[in-house]
């Protein structure tokens, strides 16, 4: 009794996955569509390749002309579109081999000297994921650019700070917008110790073991632009940890953009209106025609779960391989790809709306009119005043507080004599205090919101991009 | 000054990202690339639609007939590869709207009478996944038989069973292989409930309130099969619960299918060989010559973190979202597609596998000729003869294991003098006990591996399937 | 050279981790602070095994009185904190069988025949999942019932209902509570289909192989309350989908908590104020006076990553294991009793605060006079008057929008003669259209915001509970 | 009607979970049973705040003293555990600052000037992860060294190295040992990173905006060991992105200890007998005599998903949090701890298994018998020998091994005559290649696993520790 063929006339094999044993292995198995991409990093590593070999004498100089000439060609092919991808030549490895192989003959064969797949993917890999941090870096500096500009306009407007979404004491816009430059900094920092750590060569570790051939691992590593060749050839083709650190360096950037968004969100609604975005970030509604949704800020709200479970899927993938190199690792590429390409598209998307959105000053001073934003003030300035112990202070201020709530009116328009029903020593000069303004400007701590402490706050950040 | 030509013009906004505003907005927005897969759903939920309305008198017999017309001639279209996809209208409902008017004209503009994009994508997705359910089910049921087919032939091979990988007691291979089949069992049931949940009907709910047209959302619900409507319309159009459903129970499916993958590649190592894989299930290396690589099996293993980073994506995506729907709710289907695909690519090549592979039975059996598998058989049979307390027993047995391993030798090679000198009351039919297939004949509790019991277990699965 | 010796003596060892091996063998391998959790249920399995072990004779009458005595005691010694919990002796299992040594002497080493700690592990983790669910669902049909009570008292409120967070049409607050009583049913549901698949009992299995006595699974797995023994021995000791099954319910509940607390933290800012919290569920500042914060719904949303972190550790600790039993699985108890416990506090704290919490009617009706609420009623009104299609009266709607938008007024306030400067065909009775309170009950399509529609919704759902 | 009291007399509610609403309030609230860990980091904050007070002119000097004193005094306490918790005093610093008037009266609530407990929390946790990153880091130290030597004593000890696991080419224990020197070497890199980034003091920041009263937040940064202030407010009281970066570096930590587990699981395994690990690192079972379980690493590869899951639990918490703090983020601690804990003492357990394992070197070499190891060795010989292109030499060194299968017998055992069969210009010198010690010390370019460069590497990684 044959099981395969039973299935293979069984009508529940049926539908698309009719396949024969070997199509479903294809399918599986090719990964072409994926990593055609990394085409032109294969290709500056065949190149560089081709050139240590021919440098140690293991290639004849002709021969090397020959491989470097057909690799530039097979470029050109990819990039105008002319070369036809096929599942059967598994990933862009062999379509390059191969195309070689048309184009100068058996000589193709010698370039996959001292050289397997598996350090050649890896540094495919790491060559990538380079340039993309090299790109995010750039959006991250036109993202804090666009944030410090919008924040130089709004030093002086006041608007409610949060916290548990409950008014909690005066702050400035640019202030607001400052602590977001902050986050995108740290997170180029995080980027720049990922390149760092994964700026280094596995090429040459070929299949696990190294290789006979006197190959210069060095010489390669310095023309690829890695700070040198890894010191470990187990570890050069096994280790998927620079992966993982880039994504969780994405997922802490998402976290980030996210925040941001949902503020945003927060602000266009109907109850904040604090900015308004332009037609060019709002859409309208198919049914409801009075509709601007802030659609763009969702959507990177939206994508912030990408890279965090890319993050995941890398974790589960590695978490109990032995080394060396496991096909598992081919899934490494398309969440990697897809993370990448989406948290660009949300820094442009921010660094867009960022640039696009407009405060309504008016709206968010009003807003400044309620919740008592001056409570801590009043606290801070009988500290400071009648020497009370903190404790004793917040104590009278949230007295006053439930006085004006009952009224109700603001704490700036209680009376003085109302005020000393509560706290009988007070005189004339607490009524300073209870200004949204005035405690804006006294709040000048380093770090704090004072417009003073701000300005210099921005024009140290400028010098930092 | 403005900012956003200063952004427009800076070399940092540059590469690919050098998009104005609109065209970023367009790339972050449009879905149509992911949602132009569900164009058959789409166009089965608006022909159903306008059955309705026309019923309801909200649609002349006419109209009607031209629009269902206009909807039939545009499925040909997109099955046959003729409609363009232009990111500019934005997703599968307004390309095909606006297909509709380009050739019916504006009567296609009462199609979307009572109803808007929010419930039609709900259905759209609805019925997708219903689809993927069925197909996913038949595969399980094809994994399951294979297995089943497989166990049939191997009743009574002997093989090491392992907790902690390590030797613990004779199993068969069948009674290995059945355990699968249960998983897979549940599999299907954790597919069953997720399908009954999820086919109900959000039609009708309209933008997120319901509408004024005198509509007949059971009339519809039971034309596109569903159980019935939603009962709550703002439920209908926020809820994505049946995608984490969804996701979580093809995360588990991932998991059994990971867990089945990790065995396979531990049999066919060199230090296991208990099964072998034909040509149609491994690869060979770019570099070494010699290789067979069960790169299908590793593959299953490597996408199981797949349908886990979507759960946990869609975890991220819904955690904190107000009602009704927010646009971040578009970041659902792509990862739905994804996970299904491989899922469904999995079950198709571990089927596969699983019918391909050939155990070698004279392996396994030397297998358990170490590792003293029948140490408990010993222990229990000592209860059993002499009355004595397990735990007594337990350690009779473990000085008798270590009497061999000294040697070293099997337990049955053991002679009863020897066994004596630990256990002076033993007597001859001890001998009998400590044969690995002996053992396996005994252990016959409902559910154990004697083949008796496996052999009506497959009887009983059969019929299930 | 003795490495081990070395690094006992070496100071980076030190600090609290200078322990010796088996010290950290003991740390990393006792399990009893977490497991002793279910000693109650650990000690009802002993019992029904112990009975069914007399009842096929393979104890005395007497034995079994004995050790069923023993076990009664244990029991109360261990509710009463009694019993000294002591690491050497790994897990409950352990502890229970050891302590029944003391009380009984070496009759009690006779419980453990045709058992392993494998399966009585499985099934102490079924039975406590098992009373967990019930209890959740208990909390479920509270939650739903405190929902229910509060919607029937706001059937009328009119509030604004958003997509986007952008105003878009009249909903009433109880049709707003409402559609999470829907959730909340289906996440009831998850879990009764989490309990039916679960509720099997591996008592029997033993090792991993089930066992040559003559055992009666059937019996013991209905004593326990189980709908019938599990049908494969490795699969009853090795598999733990039900509990990646019941963390996946619990992330899909969490989620729907977590979106509801969203929006009560919303609903409470200064911005909505549509609803008041007592001072029962809200927290002050330690340094800001007048705070009155949503502290219980941020926990609540702070809380939702809980289970689907359990569900993403679960899928990493299970995703590539072999059968059968590895000590990998230990790590399942701790996070699920996390899970649990912390979902038990939510739903609890979700119930008392939407008790607790009163909608401020004046709030919601203000907030419906901004954002233009009946355009879409304008929209539908044209298609029904005039018989226009959709798309065309969506056009004109929105042109009668940005009148308001610039006068700027509400959609009501406009006078016919400015409204037929966009449409002339439009006659007096337009003007019925555009009050909010009017739309409400005009959207009486099946599950429709009408307080018609939703005083029936609450009667069934009511019968429901 | 008043559903508060409904609720409380519903048995529904009951249970456990029959708590008054500020019962619930107070369970789900309150963080003392966590936050209490980090009581040292809480004292030595308030220390150093009070100091800078004293400094500022903010407190007299007395006032400081006494404040001094009261805190050195709480210290004791509750190291010595006198001090009694209270849920009722939500958090470690409410009990301090409680504590602190119990002892030294009014004030104490001076003490509070110019600080909240939102910098406070945030420069607690930052001082406690700074402590923790320096033990792991000592850990991971004492792990590289335990390697080291481990692979000191193994520079010759051939083995075979494994893709896919299958054979691939022989390498040494050694050098197999060092890529994970190498992977531990690039955790303690991320640690490091991490450290210097969240070395920053938010101490000052006070609720959000920063203070009025003229604190040097400079002078506090560094008594603390910060490398200064952080920069914004806001950002200091709102941020965690350096929780989850630490947690991100935890999880890829715990995936590089998995892999060693897994492989040292592999190893044990009656297959493979690799290595060996003592009593001291095994555990027995209760049911099978004869079990030698490698429990610890088998647990600490369950537990690799502890930090995933935590890194994943952060996320979800912050992903759309606006700015300033909100009180989900009290939910970050808890996960914080258990990773740390976990890591920690996997850390140990692996340091302990490294120096414990003891390789079975015969059983190394006998497996490298098999799979055909040298095929490499003789393709890539082909190539230098004859001039071949590497591809053609893979293809003839592809038919000797099939030629091998079929005998069935080693390469090295195949005699001249049979490989000429196949390539007829085959001299005797193919014989040397052939042996797998031989190819092991051919295999000498940078990284590679020939023992001269493996000693020299082990020289250079000893010098970095």
């Amino acid at each position: 009794m044959k099981p395969t063929k039973v299935k293979n006339t069984n009508p529940l094999w049926g539908g698309r996955f009719d396949s024969s044993p070997s199509r479903i292995m294809q399918q599986i198995n090719a990964s072409i569509e994926i990593d055609k991409r990394f085409f032109r990093e294969d290709i500056q590593g065949s190149k560089v390749h081709a050139r240590m070999l021919a440098k140690q004498g293991l290639l004849s100089h002709k021969e090397a002309k020959a491989i470097l000439a057909g690799l530039s060609q097979i470029e050109k092919e990819i990039q105008s579109g002319k070369m036809t991808f096929d599942p059967k030549f598994e990933d862009i490895h062999m379509h390059i081999e191969r195309r070689l192989q048309e184009i100068i003959g058996a000589i193709a064969g010698k370039l996959h000297t001292a050289r397997s797949r598996n350090d050649q993917v890896a540094t495919d890999l790491r060559l990538w994921l380079r340039g993309m941090i090299d790109q995010l870096t750039d959006q991250l500096s036109q993202l804090r650019l666009n944030l410090l500009e919008k924040a130089e306009l709004e030093v002086e407007t006041l608007m409610p700070g949060f916290t548990h979404l409950q008014p909690a004491q005066p702050i400035t816009f640019a202030h607001h917008l400052m602590a977001y430059v902050e986050m995108f900094e740290r997170d180029q920092g995080r980027l720049s110790d990922c390149r760092r750590r994964l700026n280094e060569s596995p090429l040459g570790a070929a299949a696990l073991a190294g290789t006979r051939f006197p190959i210069d691992r060095h010489w390669s590593a310095e023309q690829l632009g890695f700070s040198g060749p890894m010191r470990n050839s187990l570890d050069a083709v096994s280790s998927r940890d620079f992966a993982l650190e880039y994504a969780g360096v994405l997922s802490i950037l998402a976290m980030h953009l996210s925040r941001l968004a949902e503020e945003i969100v927060l602000w266009c609604s109907d109850q904040f209106r604090f900015v308004k975005l332009s037609d060019a970030f709002t859409t309208g509604s198919s049914i409801m025609p009075q509709k601007r949704n802030p659609d763009a800020a969702e959507l990177i709200r939206g994508k912030a779960g990408v890279p965090m479970a890319v993050f995941q899927q890398l974790c589960v993938m590695l978490k109990g391989l032995p080394l060396a190199y496991g096909k598992d690792m081919q899934e490494d590429k398309a969440p990697l790809f897809r993370a990448s390409d989406d948290m660009a598209l949300c820094l442009s998307a921010m660094a867009g709306m960022i640039a696009d959105l407009k405060p309504d000053r008016a709206r968010m001073a009003l807003a400044c009119q309620s919740g008592f934003l001056t409570a801590t003030d009043l606290a801070d300035w009988l500290v400071i005043r009648y020497k009370l112990p903190f404790r004793e202070a917040h104590h009278i201020a949230g007295k006053i507080v439930r006085l004006a709530e009952k009224k109700p009116c603001r704490l700036s328009e209680l009376s003085l004599e109302e005020m000393r029903t509560v706290a009988p020593m007070l005189k004339k000069d607490v009524l300073d205090i209870l200004d949204e303004k005035t405690a804006l400007g006294a709040r000048n701590s380093f770090g704090g919101t004072a417009p003073s402490q701000v300005k210099q706050a921005i024009k140290r950040a400028r010098k930092r991009i």
